[in-house]
Order: C-alpha cells, then sequence, then structure tokens
C-alpha cells in the first residue's frame, strides 16, 4: 500500500497519477507507457494515467501522488492507503475499436462509451480517436444514439414552463451575434429561453465570448434556473452547469484538434440543449462557400438529421438554412461584435442592417414556436418588440442579474487594411477573415479584432479602407499583418 | 522573462511544461486548455503542453518547469532565461485536418506531418486523429509517402555488404516466435541479418520480449553495427537505434488505443526495416479466420501494396502468405516461447514441428536472396544448418555477444484447461487464446503464459488437458479463469 499525496497541478481534465521511479510496490518496467492505471482505497476507486517521478522530495518511494484532477476523484484524504493496479480495458474499448474500424455502433455502444468518458476511463487519445473516427462516418441512428447518451438523464426540469425556447446556430460565419439580440427580444416577449452557450472552438468569438464582454456567464445551476423564473431569457456557459458532462470532455479535445465534424457538432448541441429541458430548438445553418457548411445539399442533409433526431428525442426542432456568404455585421472580436449587438438594440441608424434583419427572422420564427401566435406574425412581433426598445430593457435586466462587467478597452495598436483597386466588393472570404482575428489576438484579447468598414456589394476606391484591424500588442498586429500579406479576403471587381 | 527549473517527473515521451497560476509574467486565463506553448532561450527553442501548479515551493510564480522529456530537449541549464508563448500551429496541421476529412495527402505533406511529430509539434491527441483518419483510408501512394517519411533520411549504411536482410511477421497469430530460429540460421549462413525488432503492441509476447528473455535487445547503435560485422545475424529493439523516430512516437499511441492498422503497420514496418538499411526483406502475412489477416483477398492487397513501397524505395521485397489458422508452436508468454525456440534449436523430439516447419520455410526464402543460390535450395539448406546445430552455436554466439540474461522463472500458479467433451479439435481460437494470455499477465511477466498440449487435428478425451495457463500471482491466475469461462478458445468436433 501507498501513501496518498495531494500534487498541487491542474491538467486540464485529465487524472494523472505520480509515481516514484524506486516504488516498492511496483516495478516501473511492467507498465507499459501511457497504460492507465485503477487507483483504489477501502472506499474509492479511479483510473488515472502514469507519470513517473524521480525526485523523492516530490514523491518518495512509498508515496503515490495524484493531481488536482484526480485527487478531486478520489475524494480522499491526504495519507490515506492507496493501492494501484493496471486498469483492466474499459468496458467500450471494443465497440471504440469496431467504430474506429468503420462499422456502425448501437444506441447501447454509444451509451456505455459516453460512459467511460464520463467515468475517465477514457484518455483524451482514446476521446480523439472516437471523434475523428466517428466524424469520419456516423448513421443517422448513430447520431440519435451519440445525442440520448450524451444527454444521459442529465435533462433541466422546468415545471412552470410547456413552452422552453432556444436557438443555435451551426456557425462558420463571422460576427454572427444575433443570439443575444434574439434572447433579448424573446425574454421582453416572456418565453422561458435558457440559453446555454460554449466558448469559442475555431470561431473569433462565440455568443459566450461576446455576452462575457457585457456581464458574467458562469452560473451555477440554481441560479441559471431562478433567473429563467424570474428574467425569462438568461445566457450562460453550459460547462458550468451539471448536465451533459461527456459533452465537455469531448469538446476540449475537438478545441485541441481544431475539428467540428458535422454530425457530431449536431448531436453535441442537441444533446446541451435538450439536457438545458428546452422544447422547442431552431437551428440556423448559414450556407456559403467560406462557411462551415459550404453547399445546400450538405445543410439539408443536416436539417434531416437534426429533425430525425428531434423526433426521437421529443423536442421540436425548426431548422432554417441562411445565407452564410459573408460575415454578419462588422464588429468581428468580442468587444466589436458586442458593440453591433448594442448598436442593434439601440436602434441606432448606423447599426448593422444584416444583423438587425437576421435577429428578427430567427427570432420570428421562435416566437411562432407559440401555438397561439397566428401564423406569420412572428417577424412583426420581434420587430415591434426591438423597435419599442423593450429588448433593450430587457437585455440590461439580464446584464444587470447576471452581473455587469466593466466595459474592456479596445485594442490600441490598430491598422487599416486598403482596397488595392477601385470596383465593387463581390466577396469576402469568411475563413481569412477568421485567421486574420485569430492572429490579431482574439482568442487573447476581448479588445482585439476586426471593424468592417464595407461589405458585400459596397463600391470602394482604391485606398480607401475595407476594414480596420485591432490588436493589443505590436506582435500580435504584426502576425495578423503577415495574414493580411497572404490575402486580405476581400474580392474587388473593377465593372467600369 | 522565468528561471528554468528541471521538474524530475517522466511522461512516457511528451513534453510538459509546468506554470505557476500565480505566473506574473502570463495570465493563465489566456491560455486556452491544451494549448501547446512555444518555449524560448536565446539559444533554443521547444513546443510543450502546460501543467497548471499551485504550490510555489514546486514552481513559483517567477519559474518555469519542464518535466524531463522537455528538459532534455531544451537543453539549456538550470535557471537560464525562458520565455513562452503560445505556440501557433503546426505547419502540417492544415494537412492533418484535409486527412481527417477524409482526402488524399502528397508525399510531401507526410513529410511535413513527419517533421511535426519528430519536433513535437503534435501532442498525442494529434498523432492519435492522425492515425485513426489515415487508418480509416490511405492509398498506395500515400502509404509510401508515409514509409518515406518516417525513414527520414534516418537509414543505417552498412558499407562491406550489399544483401542485407530481415524478415517481418505482420501478426496476430500467437506464438509464431519462427524469427529468432530464422536469424540464427541465417547468421550461421553467413548473412547479414541486422533485426530490428520491437515491443508487443496487441499480441502476448513480440520477438523483442521473447529474446529478451534469453539476452539484453537493448543495444546501442554502434554495437548493434559491430555486432552485425562479427557475428552477421543481431537482435535489437529498433527505440534504442538513432532511426525511424516519428515510429516511435506513432506506435506509442498504438499501443495506447490498442489499434493496428494495416497500412499503417506496414509503412512503420517498412521505415523501419529500410532505415536499418536492409535490402531484402521477407514479409510474412498469416491468413486465418482470428489473425490479424483474415482473408487472403486482404493479404493479397497488402502483398501488392508492399511491393509497390518496396519498388519506389528501392529495396527487395518478398511476400509469403501463410496459414494463421491457429498459434505456431506450443508456448504462448516470452519464457514459453523462448523454450520452443531452443527446442527446435536443439532439434529436440519433443520440440513443435510447426514452429521448425515454418521456420525453414521461411528461412529458405531469405536464403534465396542470395543470388548465387540455386533455385528451391533455399529449404534445404537452412534445414541442414539446423539439423547440424550450427544454428544452435550461431544463437549462442549472439546470446553472448549481446548479453545473457539468467532464465526467469516459470509462473508458479498453474490450472490446466480440460476438453469438455470427447473428439478432434477442428480448431483454436487465436483471438481467445492471446486474451486468456494477456490476462494470465504476459504483459507484466514473462514467466506467465499458455502451453498449449493439444493442436488442431489432435484427439481428445473428454476430461484430458487441452492446455496449461502459468500466471505468477493468484489475481492473474483467477482474471484468466474469467476469460476462460467466458471460452475456451477450442473448438472440439465430435464425430464418433
Amino acid at each position: 500500500m501507498l501513501s496518498l499525496k495531494h500534487i498541487h497541478i491542474k491538467s486540464f481534465n485529465e487524472n494523472l497519477a505520480y509515481l516514484n521511479k524506486n516504488c516498492l510496490e511496483y516495478s516501473i518496467e511492467d507498465i507499459t507507457a501511457l497504460s492507465q492505471v485503477e487507483i483504489q482505497t477501502e472506499n474509492s476507486k479511479i483510473y488515472a494515467f502514469l507519470q513517473i517521478v524521480d525526485d523523492d522530495s516530490f514523491v518518495s518511494p512509498t508515496q503515490l501522488g495524484l493531481n488536482e484532477e484526480a485527487f478531486a476523484n478520489l475524494g480522499e484524504p491526504v495519507g490515506s492507503e492507496v493501492s494501484i493496479s493496471i486498469a483492466a480495458p474499459a468496458p467500450s474499448r471494443t465497440a471504440l475499436k469496431r467504430k474506429i474500424a468503420g462499422n456502425i455502433l448501437s444506441p447501447q455502444d454509444y451509451k456505455f462509451i459516453v460512459k467511460d468518458i464520463i467515468n475517465r476511463r477514457y484518455s483524451d487519445i482514446d476521446i480523439a480517436s472516437f471523434i475523428v473516427a466517428g466524424g469520419a462516418f456516423i448513421s443517422a441512428n448513430e447520431a440519435y444514439g451519440l445525442t440520448d447518451a450524451l444527454v444521459n438523464n442529465s435533462k433541466i426540469k422546468w415545471d412552470d414552463d410547456n413552452l422552453v425556447v432556444d436557438h443555435h446556430c451551426l456557425g462558420g460565419v463571422p460576427g454572427n451575434k444575433t443570439d443575444i439580440i434574439i434572447a433579448a427580444i424573446i425574454g421582453a416577449y416572456g418565453m422561458a429561453m435558457p440559453k446555454t452557450v460554449a466558448k469559442a472552438t475555431t470561431s473569433c468569438a462565440s455568443v459566450a465570448d461576446t455576452m462575457g464582454v457585457l456581464c458574467n456567464v458562469d452560473l451555477p445551476e440554481e441560479r441559471f434556473k431562478e433567473l429563467v423564473t424570474s428574467n425569462r431569457a438568461v445566457i450562460a456557459d453550459y460547462e458550468q452547469l451539471d448536465i451533459a458532462e461527456a459533452v465537455k470532455s469531448i469538446s476540449k479535445v475537438e478545441r485541441h484538434l481544431g475539428l467540428t465534424q458535422q454530425e457530431f457538432l449536431l448531436s453535441e448541441v442537441l444533446a446541451i440543449k435538450i439536457a438545458a429541458g428546452v422544447t422547442h430548438l431552431l437551428i440556423d445553418i448559414p450556407v456559403g462557400e467560406n462557411a462551415r457548411i459550404k453547399t445546400t445539399y450538405e445543410a439539408i442533409r443536416l436539417r434531416k438529421l437534426a429533425e430525425f433526431i428531434g423526433d426521437r428525442m421529443g423536442i421540436d426542432i425548426d431548422v432554417v438554412i441562411t445565407d452564410g456568404s459573408e460575415p454578419i455585421g462588422n464588429g468581428i472580436g468580442a468587444l466589436l461584435e458586442a458593440r453591433d449587438v448594442i448598436q442593434v438594440l439601440k436602434n441606432k441608424p448606423n447599426a448593422p442592417q444584416d444583423l438587425m434583419e437576421k435577429s428578427l427572422f430567427l427570432a420570428g420564427r421562435i416566437l411562432e414556436f407559440n401555438p397561439n401566435l397566428r401564423g406569420g406574425q412572428g417577424y412583426e412581433t420581434a420587430s415591434e418588440i426591438l423597435k419599442s426598445g423593450q429588448a433593450l430593457e430587457k437585455l440590461n435586466e439580464i446584464i444587470k442579474a447576471q452581473g455587469k462587467k466593466e466595459q474592456p478597452e479596445i485594442g490600441s495598436y490598430v491598422r487599416d487594411v486598403l482596397a488595392p483597386e477601385s470596383g465593387e466588393i463581390t466577396a469576402i472570404d469568411n475563413a481569412q477573415i477568421n485567421r486574420i482575428g485569430i492572429w490579431a489576438g482574439v482568442r487573447q484579447y476581448v479588445g482585439a479584432g476586426l471593424d468592417l468598414l464595407k461589405k458585400v456589394g459596397d463600391l470602394v476606391d482604391a485606398g480607401e479602407p475595407l476594414y480596420r484591424i485591432y490588436a493589443c500588442t505590436q506582435d500580435d498586429l504584426d502576425l495578423a499583418e503577415t495574414v493580411v500579406e497572404n490575402s486580405i479576403g476581400y474580392t474587388i471587381k473593377n465593372n467600369r
């Protein structure tokens, strides 16, 4: 038996165990690289991956160290007697191997896999192989099985509401911050909208990032519930809620890999929404050459898949396919996107019209989930709520309730990117704009980003600014400029 | 700037950097989970993954700790000034994503990917995604590109020999320890056979494990070369040689995942052999319902692929397809397999005849690489060398030169598995026999294993022992017995 030591190292959600190389109880040579070990006390059992220590003052030959994650998981006091053994393969490992070999799994297989992920029987390496294999091919029935497994009975109940709505954009279009405007409109109307959001995977700023500029989005589950009762709409990071635990582990690896495979992403989104107790969900699929979904054909396939899963899971899903050919709004990056949102809610004349129109269209569809609203009146109702200032008032209430934040400063390292020739702007490359934003530091600084001064259809003269880059360090500005040198991301056609 | 600290933790070949959570130079919140960081001194630069420390005595806010792997990689003294920054994505990341999306990559893409693996720009998670995506589909030209990239100009030169041979079995058949017998025969004949072997991925014992019972197989490259000159044949773990570095990282992850995808495995094997300077290679593909390769069709496909890659890489490859329907020899597990090998080399009457026959067949094919050997005389020549005792003498020379080991003890926890009924043995399930061996502890103890007392075609009476399980602890024996309870792995047909 070894004596338990608490090692104050955080390893981003992976259980690590530290064993001295001269450990008397076990021969290190016997432990294959990366082997998972089973760690047991009288009352508790966890799984962890080994690290070998050659420093007796850190972990002695009679001790077993556990990192923050593993120590919390085991839940036993320092000095407890612990034993370790090589872990048997995770029960779902054969199912995982079958998926890697290209087979179709049953919903039961997915339940076992998700259970193993939640119990930390899967390393990040295992999760990566699951994502890549599943992302390569997954049948509709498998996507349903995965969604159901990811919900994992962690559903939030809303006793007072039988119409609980949310909206999700499958994304890939920069600056698409309709969500906050929609939540303000829906909340003002009085529908329950417990909006769950997540950190950005591959884009410049997610709803969580933009809303995070205005107020706190890390809410404990109790507070999340209270705010829906009192305010109707709430926008919170799902990672702080006790729902869809496996999605958190999976999306951490997806972020690391920079992967967003459609069917997997859809199952994850649906699982989060269903676990949040949503009964009626609007999904927006923007289609564009440089959006995440490039063809209408692909969008229709995803729409059908969402409808199929929705039917099986007992949730009402409405899917709209929208134009994803250029960024929505002008700002890209959390602070600039928040500015766009506020301008729209304040009905400012210079507010981005495309952002306003798209928000009203989507909010209208959500309002029409209400069976008492006359068909076709959703858009008008949404428009009235926006124009009257009720939506702005609601957003201010939401911000205050969640905990208003001090407005951060915009990046002070600025450069305008100019039109190389005169003509009409015929295309803006979402992916390139996204890339410029990321190199300008949007992931590290909320004040970094791009402000698009011209959009598709605008006429420009050579030398006129197309967009402005904001960075928070000179380094970031320089890096963004090297990306711009490859391509400015704008196509200008001279028809004159 | 932070001050460099050496942390005595080994993390199985991954670079880890330890940063205090109150580090004054960097804001931890800015570092996304699992982000790779770039660590720089005036003279050196490495990439590592972050761990966050909440213990000032371990790593203070002005220090940066590096684990054994990262510290050795950086190669700078303790106390050096180091700076860290978030690493730009690895150059080959877009190629990796294209492979995950199912595209065909160019040989140049594979060069970039392998370079990033060698430079530790890929985490194990990235490598896993590469293996799973590449294993799902890889074209012949890609497999060539991968092989060539894996060789990575790390080729050993054998100036005195223009006929350098080796043999590899694509495996999945327990007890297939022909390799040591073949090496002894080839060495006695006088051909250069710098045999590179690897630790077991999914089987009970690899050649490295079995040879490891008899003598040391961890040889530095200089000694490896000397022994080929003096002894002709040598058997060494390729991981100790400075060749095919990326294969080491890839196979570590494959071992963890328990994956052995044919095309990938073939490319890795060919890369190791080519890097070891082999000019003529024999590949044995055993086909059987429970072998790794299940159909002749699949074996022929792999044969053609091996020939295609061989032609392009300028190595002479001979592929034979053999019977993989049941285990070869009687012993399974390193010690028992070594016993079989010695029995064959000593020409003992109770030596397993199938192991002897297969070894002679394969050794004969290898001898026929010699253009001066008359066609068809390989088998007879091999047989003469074996029968005359020259092969045994050669193995003893090899063992002595590499460093003879004390013979370990066979497991003392023993159980005989009995025939449940009388009849003829019509099949032995390789996979199940493998599973029983693994649970009996073959991976932890060389003395654990199975001794097959009956083979396909034998007649047995009910209650007669089919095989004997050896374990080194009561726990292991119990575990093996639970596997046997599911299936004994033998099919007996009563035709009487």
